[in-house]
């Protein structure tokens, strides 16, 4: 990691200029935080458990023709990906009630919503990542009427198949979170998943007993983050051994 | 007003049923809140002139074919109107930033949005009538996808129509909020304007010295309440004659 430009850290990852133009190199971090930073903390291996979940999830999708911006992990923290543009919009679906959204819309934890939902947010940390709608989205010009309607289809897709991922292995997906970005190439602007996929961005309920295997752990002080996180990684068969 | 049967009393008017069948009497308060109930106080006279200066802007609404709930202006403090199943939506239309949406995104007050915007809240005062999109309007079935574009088509219109009366007495239309109904004849479902067009939810800016002549001067503590709606129905040319 010595001598390599940092272009951004984030809260849980940090973003280095990669060996190849338009190449970034993906640092996974311990770090956790909730409730827009009020809340800090570290999870012991988080960095390289989503650092190989995220790798299964953009390889996965891959293969079923959603276009990501990775391009392959490094080693135990670090992924290669390409340098995108990031649209300023947090991409949540929400197939169960939970979180924040009961609170605004006066809904029991664990509801089923009457369908999935897709709800945008902007990402502004200092406003807080506040819940917007598309009108605001294309109004401002954070992303385009076209390319939303590209973001939305992605991201149902992106549902659907995390959903049957993750029912798979006795899992229930109840939300989740996904980031865009612009790849540019030649004479092209392509919109491609970008961010990762892993506990600290999905809410994860085990299918008979509801145990919850994501970031609510550390949000609700329920202990047991690693474990559940290590649980997610080894039923989708990428447990690392812990090097570190 | 003796004998009849209240059916609704909401923060600025009260609902009786009406003569007919299919009507009811709409009765406009003086009381004014604010803050989602937590500001609370008296504008003595604004019944009588909201009463006006909405028989106003309903009837020159209906005379351009939009469709309101609006029958006839009754006496000083009450109207009859078609009853109506109200849409739990208000449909909030700015063209300059104020109010909450310049905490919530970062934005400076008088500053002008990209283009018109149209926002959706849900009506429910426990909950603080949250911001909602359409996804959340349509999935927990609020309203139709149909019925939503028609609403948007009609609340486009009226903002285009009441931005050019506001302008033609000298008055710039900052934002304003919207409810609609269905109303059910024989065997139809028709949406109609319904709720009030008033200065307590429009926000009236005087183009010149951008006075507020609306509500905010009671959530702002500006004073002149009184005075600044009884200078929108004079412009317009409806201030009445103040009996009570």
């Amino acid at each position: 990691m010595a001598n390599r430009k940092k272009l951004y850290e984030g809260k849980a990852k940090i973003l280095f200029k990669g060996p190849r133009p338009g190449t970034l190199v993906q640092y996974f971090k311990d770090d956790a935080t909730a409730f827009n930073n009020e809340k800090r903390g570290v999870i012991t291996g988080k960095g390289v458990l989503n650092n190989t979940i995220s790798e299964y999830m953009m390889t996965r999708l891959t293969e079923i023709g959603i276009a990501t911006h990775f391009i392959e992990r490094l080693n135990m923290r670090e992924q290669l990906i390409k340098e995108v543009e990031i649209i300023p919009i947090e991409v949540v679906v929400r197939n169960i009630a939970a979180g924040q959204i009961c609170k605004r819309l006066g809904l029991d934890e664990g509801q089923p919503l009457p369908r999935s939902l897709v709800e945008y947010y902007y990402k502004a940390d200092k406003l807080g990542d506040p819940l917007i709608s598309d009108e605001h989205v294309t109004a401002f010009g954070w992303a385009s009427h076209q390319e939303l309607e590209e973001i939305v289809a992605m991201t149902l897709r992106v549902n659907d198949f995390l959903l049957g991922i993750f029912l798979g292995i006795g899992v229930r997906l109840i939300d989740f979170k996904l980031e865009f970005g612009r790849l540019f190439t030649d004479d092209n602007v392509q919109i491609v998943l970008a961010d990762e996929i892993s506990p600290d961005n999905c809410r994860l309920w085990d299918i008979k007993t509801n145990e919850k295997l994501d970031k609510d752990r550390f949000r609700r002080d329920l202990g047991g983050e690693r474990e559940a996180y290590q649980d997610i990684a080894r039923r989708l068969g990428v447990l690392p051994e812990m090097g570190q």
